[in-house]
């Protein structure tokens, strides 16, 4: 057994998301960072490559570089896989250049620019067999795990309806603190056709579904710009059916003012129901007809070893994002290792977004700028590409 | 001064809502029950006038003996104010006949069966000059007043999205406990053509107008029965536009296992936002842009006076549900009680939801339901009746 | 069976307190207010009177007038029973007089202004077989019934562990808006020995010995005063010992700044847990080794019948703390309704604090006092009279 | 700059807290575990590091070992620091036999097993001149680090009460599936005089002390095991005085069945109040006088800039116990990496728990054991020896 070793593709000093990427991928001490291409600039990756006590020479000015001359170390310090933290534009050739040259691939979300490049995608981790996961940081937490297990065994009964909404309020102004963050999400050619159903909508869908263990198949949807100047959304709402004949809503919106980061998700069945939130997530609520509510704790009783599985402290000593992340980069790592041992992957290492999360997620972005701009009430979801 | 004399037109013994009206007009003494007309039978109208200690001679066997009666009677003892309790297809009966025969009306909600009904009772209501209040409860609550005043005095700067829900459980089973309470509601004879939206979305949606002042002018439903046998819907979400282009979501349901009476209302601006829940309804959430979020609390320092004028007990000493319903008689009363001494109602006394309320209700009711059978996403909100 | 007659002693317009006991008296239509002496002046007497729609020869200007001429009327609207209102130090003449004259008696807390005083009152109350309640208002909640009704069945196995806290913030300023309200309390000579433990610590101490169904037995206590002027205590702690060997905390505060009114008792014993919040009064936590605590809620699934019996909504329509001191009026009239019909009061009726409360709570103040200007920790509780 | 190198004394495999102290170590890349004595047994040392990927010849069979062949090592890859983790009776030989070969040391508290050992490693710390931390984990919450910077900044005014609770409850039965952590805790030969305060109490004490800037001066105590066969305390009470005249209570329990581990902080000043809740870290409450209470969230408007350097996710990202956790080990790192650099350590570097309060929690430990002992209320607290 070694270390799994890791590119990072975007994530220079100052940007938010690749310092969490790093300490997620460090936290289980499974992973080292051994390579990057942090930065456009060459003179700035190497600069960031310092700071993570990496060596110049692993310090790519590029992607391309990056891949090419790794492909060619020797296999004893040779990159494994490469994690993608840039703007959304660049997730996808990143990743396909990644996967053609040998290297498993973990991308930030949404997993590509259209659905078209999705799918493109998907031939290829099924060609070149090469692994793929993607961080939908919140299926990471132990409580919602706990969730999904819970309705997979029937607790609920039959789901009736989903309830899954994701305020935050960080770009209600025009001129926010924010400057950087909400530029590129805001920009069509970095960002996609949306803003706030690409940004923080498809970590809502992919919740509900990843949780339910149900498809959308219909959506009516209405999104909209708040602030003047803006061109994309930055608030919506989409009705949904999944395929059991469930009915949901999705509310995602980046105008709430004083909301931090509020997903939340209900479910419920017709023999009970769950509920969990995001900003206390070692929680989780059980509700039934007609007896006491229970809140389910992380660490206290016995959970599914699913949950235990991505649990690192007992109970009453909360963990938080940084672990959900942590458990993605813990249960991808796994899964490389196996491939490294021979052996099959653990149903824990397993339970990874991936290939199938990357073409819904980008589906759901396009089906809702469609369904939001139909006349008609009701939008089938549908697979195929349909940005022009 | 005197006590204003209250008759009552159903509520007998064992209806639990007929009890809650009671309690409410009770709890500040400005009123008395003087006469009832409190069930179908005779006999049972006298015994449970007795168990409220009135004379058998003003336990009436019907309503309209009642009007009658007490029309006749001498003006010190003659009831000078109705309260309506029966299942929602009398309310309009009852109500017209009381305003013609001189006597001021207090329904319970939704105003009416029809929109037509609603609005022919509205023309009645100008015509006789007679008062009329509709008991929407969840605005008698202080800490919804002061929300009110907040967005009134432009706390929040423009709204941009409403998010009222109301999630109930308790008709997620076919054979509930609460057979009684439902049976009336299942049937579109008594309770007009909604179940769920007639029972509680009119409540969330009359909650969402008062505090914001605004008025929703288009529409997107679906609701829907959740459970096989059931004619009804038991469920719906509806998407909202406001006069003011805002943007708005309704949640209601009565399937919602383990929601026991969760209205709840979010509002956001863009200066700040508020929450409100009935379940803890003392509390206000006043949330900013970058700053800590504010608790605004009952009896806690300086409220707006209406909030004020609606309190009885000193902070941390919560009111509720009861109180938010004397709230209505009390202002009610105090409304009864000008016009007796000559004067015009204060501003806290005209603070009632009336004959306007009763008509736009009745108008949310039937453009739901119409709205949820379009194949067109957006429907016009119209106060023209739509039900055949 | 007819009203209860209800005369009052103290509690004029603008008192607080008063009023509450009103609406208390008032809410189940049960009782109705016949006389008073509201005020020590004559002439507000008879306005206070009047603004409760009063006779003004039934609005008295002494006690002593009240209840020497309500004896001389008729049986049939003589009053049954008197509540007492005033500042402290006139609890014990008031409810002694009115003893003598063959009135039942309801006191607000603490019952007298000695321990001396309350032993006397006990006597009198043995000695004349008149019904004597105390408005320990917080033992009326539902859910405070349901949690003594959990400890009685031993749900929680044997109590090991009490912590009792009641901190306020209202005194935390020499000069508070509460003037008025402040002024006796910090007056010896009308509130007794102490401020903060004859207020609030006695509710307190009450709570948990009712909910416990155990007597306190040693404590060790520290009070003071935290505003410099001040002679009397408004903050104080108090380690206790039960008598099956429990330990316990009792915390009771008027100067935590920002505390509304947090009164909150935790009760640990070697099967389970139970915690209760007065702020937020229809929630009932139980606490297990290694399994998901519950939310018991009033209203939802079975209660116990003492706590159905003292409640007015369903679930989730919040009841509140006027219905918690209505209660205890409701089943203060439960018994002496039972008298006058000759038959036994019923355990509901019989659940309300009585003379035996109203001792135990001045041995709590007067040990208290004298556990905290005692050198030696512990301090054996004793009911004999401590105070010079 | 480089990594700093640790070496790790304890914690070898399925020791709980030596993974916390790894997790956290790794968290920020700061720090790289370079050696460790994981295990009394050579064999099981060695078995630990390989699955920390260490070379077997850094797996050593005794910290004396370790100490001595680490010293020999060339400075290019010698331990820099090295990290306590061992039950508390090995505390102390390990520190002082670090400090003396001239390593810096991060130890879990209590940092010793008595305070006359506490003491001598006082004066060993001081005459090395090495670089001592101790892990009082809560003190590294970024919102317990607000809560001291307002108090310093006299938001709250003269502070006049400290109420800190620490209730768990996984002593509560006699034998929990908690067996190994139990054990040793329980034994006064590896814990020293105290379990209940040795374990919890001195965390509790802490952060009083760390938030208000205050010293205990004076205690009254009481402790006590509730579990039959138990020799050494699991619950207990401790008022206390400051040395600013202000009162306290300390509540910390192990058998408050369904408490996890809720430590919960409430100080009272003359102008303002705070409350923090570990369980709930990223939320500090500032309540005021007659005006909405503020929910300060971690990473919502400006915080000080001690508590921002000890953040890393945006608002609404929860943070945990690893965090934490993690903010001691990358100050601690802080101050090696500056005097590494021959600079001054920075502010923030400088805010880890050391040797004054090591000393203070031994201190605390024998006080509290003392003052329960003894008969008179009042003990003064005192930094000599008590233990005989």
């Amino acid at each position: 057994m070694r270390k799994i070793r890791m590119g990072m593709v975007g994530g220079g000093e100052g940007a938010f998301i690749g310092a969490v990427h790093r300490i997620a991928a460090r936290m289980d001490g499974e992973i080292e960072l051994c390579c990057g291409a942090f930065s456009r600039s060459a003179e700035r990756s190497i600069a960031s490559g310092k700071t993570f006590y990496l060596n110049e020479e692993r310090c790519y000015a590029t992607y391309q570089a990056m891949f090419e001359q790794e492909a060619l170390r020797n296999e004893s310090d040779r990159m494994d896989m490469v994690v993608i933290v840039t703007p959304n534009h660049l997730h996808f050739p990143v990743a396909k250049m990644a996967l053609e040259y040998g290297f498993h691939v973990l991308s930030d979300k949404p997993a590509t620019l259209t659905l078209a490049e999705a799918l493109e995608l998907q031939t290829l981790v099924e060609s070149t067999g090469q692994l793929y996961g993607l961080t939908y940081t919140y299926t990471g937490y132990p409580m919602v795990k706990e969730a999904q297990q819970r309705v997979a065994l029937r607790e609920l009964g039959e789901i009736r309806k989903v309830v899954v909404e994701y305020p935050q309020g960080w770009l209600a102004n025009t001129d926010g603190d924010d400057g950087k963050q909400a530029a590129w999400r805001l920009d069509p050619a970095q960002a996609g056709i949306s803003c706030c159903m690409g940004d923080i909508g498809v970590h809502a869908s992919n919740l509900a579904e990843y949780v339910t263990g149900l498809d959308v198949t219909d959506i009516c949807a209405d999104i909209a710009g708040s602030v003047d100047s803006r061109a994309m959304d930055d608030d919506g709402t989409v009705m949904m059916r999944f395929n059991n004949g469930a009915r949901g809503v999705l509310l995602a919106s980046q105008v709430c003012i004083g909301e931090e980061n509020s997903l939340k998700l209900r479910v419920y069945g017709d023999k009970a129901s769950l509920e969990w939130s995001q900003m206390e997530p070692n929680s989780l609520w059980m509700k039934f007809s007609n007896k006491p509510s229970q809140l389910i704790r992380c660490g206290v009783g016995p959970m599914s070893s699913l949950a235990e599985a991505n649990t690192r402290t007992p109970a009453g000593h909360p963990e938080g994002y940084l672990e959900a992340f942590a458990n993605i980069y813990k249960n991808f790592a796994g899964q490389i290792q196996a491939r490294l041992q021979g052996q099959p992957a653990s149903e824990v290492a397993l339970d990874v977004p991936g290939i199938r999360e990357a073409v819904r997620g980008m589906a759901f972005i396009e089906n809702v700028v469609a369904a939001s701009h139909s006349k008609l009430k009701w939008h089938r979801f549908t697979l195929e590409p349909i940005q022009p």
